[in-house]
């Protein structure tokens, strides 16, 4: 909203000797203040949703089902889920304020970032409501859950493909390294691909949703890769320097990263160990897609894959133990395992690590791949 | 090193179709590898390092120490210290590789690590071998520290100041915000001011680190936004685009300053609650004055100032408890405090917030005063 106040009134600003404002067009800086913006919304509104969210829980809740709650959540009854909210709002407001809303890709964006979280709201709410009423449902099903993300993807990428129908090279598919090598997409392919990396991206965040903080600060340091990787995609000259296909327009996906690494940051205040609020699908399934919707606008799905490679390690850890399982169960007639544990974090907490070493050590290794990615922009 | 070589064997290299290698020989590049780097040398020695230290300290200590510097540690009793010395040999290591050691500022830095790592090593040494010697000394007293503090810092401040002689946009003092205004430095002011500069930041972090990970994630956060300063700084077009004075050279710090960042990441691995070593004052000591010393070289002391503001709030917290509690115990009769405790991070563990969410919640926001820093630049 800003950026079209000050672009529509850039005379009156220029004669009235408030130039400066005009910082506000600038993508690094709406970025950087986005990135400011919603951490410290996060922080402001957290203590009030918190409270309004446990009182949703304890103060209804019949005991004999709090029991169950409490043994899935292991030792950590009372804490309350759907925090999502919190982060969507942020990076919601954030955006409606500092995007350029009048951009194809911010409106799509927010479109995914709202749908999904509608979704995993609903899921949230099904769950924490069960008990409630006569005959509930634990949540969405999965399938149900799958069904709405496809949806989702297939929408969304079906319109971002006819948008670029006269930018041939913004519905191509490019690998990292390799700088003249690419694959021209068709309808068909773009949708396939890019539904499967919003689909996958989400789920995958979602299940690395498991340990205090692990999601909210690997999903920080993702979105601040991207945040960079929009402003080299979405800017002319750098791009072309650095031989990466120069995506028009979609600088404004680095206001929308940034909104995520702040939103991620600033819920990460009251999601660390120990944890005064969980994100629960609410917030990790919207998370996940919209990192996955801001990779296909800037045409590196493959770059996250690498820089998400934790959400990915995560989501196969769980395939590969259930497959193995099932597999080795038909052919030995006893199920085995790969992982003392899946998803992959409670693989290396039986291990001997403790949750919160298993959380850093998760950041820190996503940090050092996203420092690669970065080198490897270089690297082509 | 690998600068030198490709820089000096190039026309080899071009015969040879090793062309790519060029790529050494961008500041940015070598920056991201030094991160990379760094971080995995500590990653890899870390476990040979801290059983050495273990051995060193266990082993040897009688027991009628022993329970002295148990009540220092409050329940932290047999995690080594002086683990300082994993992230001074990563980053000197990195350097050495990655740097252009013909580079005055890094030679300087490189005396820098090394001087206070030294001064660091032998507090640290001294106190933990205190009960092997009969009448011995528990470690450095204050005084001896800021000696050699100061002394390093003269030294290295006297030499910059003769090495700007020629560039006087060098020598002068400049001011956040402010495009236009700075004070121009003599010698003495330089070295008054750099001294300062070298001595507090190297004595903040050393107070910052009172809880596990605190200070080294602290620094990997600061020393990141002396990566980007540095690369701005250092490079001409950049630093005339956003107003900064161009420091010729200056861009090597961008090195440093990513072997900073690196190590601090891949010593935290092992440092992050519950912490298997310590930094000691052979980290703090010199990880500080080191920042202090790429702040001064890249013009932005102010800057250090402001990202580094976790570092001042600590030394500012301690200077102001003692000094009210003195003040008032004069005045009264009986000595008041400020703050429950001192340093600032004791403060709000009084307050209820657990160690980690001290931890993590300092991170966050020397996270956001980098962020605001990195917009200062756009908004001057």
């Amino acid at each position: 909203m800003i950026y079209i106040l000050v672009n529509h009134y850039w005379e009156w600003l220029q004669v009235h000797n408030l130039r400066f404002l005009r910082v506000f067009l600038f993508p690094s800086f709406q970025a950087t203040i986005s990135v400011l913006l919603s951490f410290f919304l996060c922080i402001i509104f957290g203590p009030r949703i918190i409270g309004w969210l446990r009182r949703q829980k304890i103060g209804d809740l019949p005991e004999f089902d709090q029991a169950e709650i409490n043994k899935l959540m292991e030792g950590k009854k009372g804490t309350p889920t759907m925090g999502g909210i919190l982060i969507i709002a942020s990076i919601a407001i954030t955006t409606l304020l500092m995007a350029d809303l009048r951009n194809f890709y911010v409106q799509m964006a927010l479109l995914c970032l709202l749908w999904l979280g509608a979704v995993g709201a609903t899921d949230d709410w099904l769950k924490l409501t069960a008990g409630r009423r006569q005959g509930s449902r634990q949540g969405l099903t999965t399938l149900e859950k799958l069904l709405f993300q496809v949806g989702l993807g297939v929408v969304l990428c079906y319109f971002t493909f006819q948008y670029h129908q006269h930018i041939p090279a913004a519905n191509r598919f490019y690998f990292p390294f390799l700088k003249n090598v690419y694959v021209p997409l068709g309808m068909t392919g773009f949708v396939i691909i890019g539904t499967l990396v919003m689909t996958g991206s989400s789920n995958a965040v979602n299940l690395t949703d498991g340990l205090d903080g692990l999601a909210s600060g690997c999903t920080a340091i993702v979105s601040f890769a991207f945040l960079v990787l929009a402003l080299i995609v979405g800017t002319d000259d750098l791009a072309n320097t650095l031989l990466l296909t120069y995506i028009q327009a979609s600088d404004q996906m680095a206001v929308l990263a940034g909104a995520m690494t702040g939103a991620s940051l600033g819920f990460l205040w009251y999601n660390c160990n120990p944890a005064k609020v969980f994100m629960g699908d609410t917030g990790s399934l919207a998370l996940g897609g919209l990192l996955g919707y801001i990779a296909i606008v800037t045409r590196q799905e493959l770059m996250l894959f690498m820089v998400g490679g934790i959400f990915v390690l995560e989501a196969l850890s769980v395939i590969l133990q259930v497959s193995y399982f099932k597999y080795t169960r038909r052919r030995f007639g006893e199920g085995r395992r790969i992982f003392l544990m899946s998803p992959l974090h409670h693989h290396f907490q039986r291990k001997g690590w403790t949750e919160n070493q298993v959380v850093v050590r998760f950041w820190l290794l996503t940090a050092m791949l996203a420092a690669m990615a970065l080198a490897t922009v270089k690297l082509r």
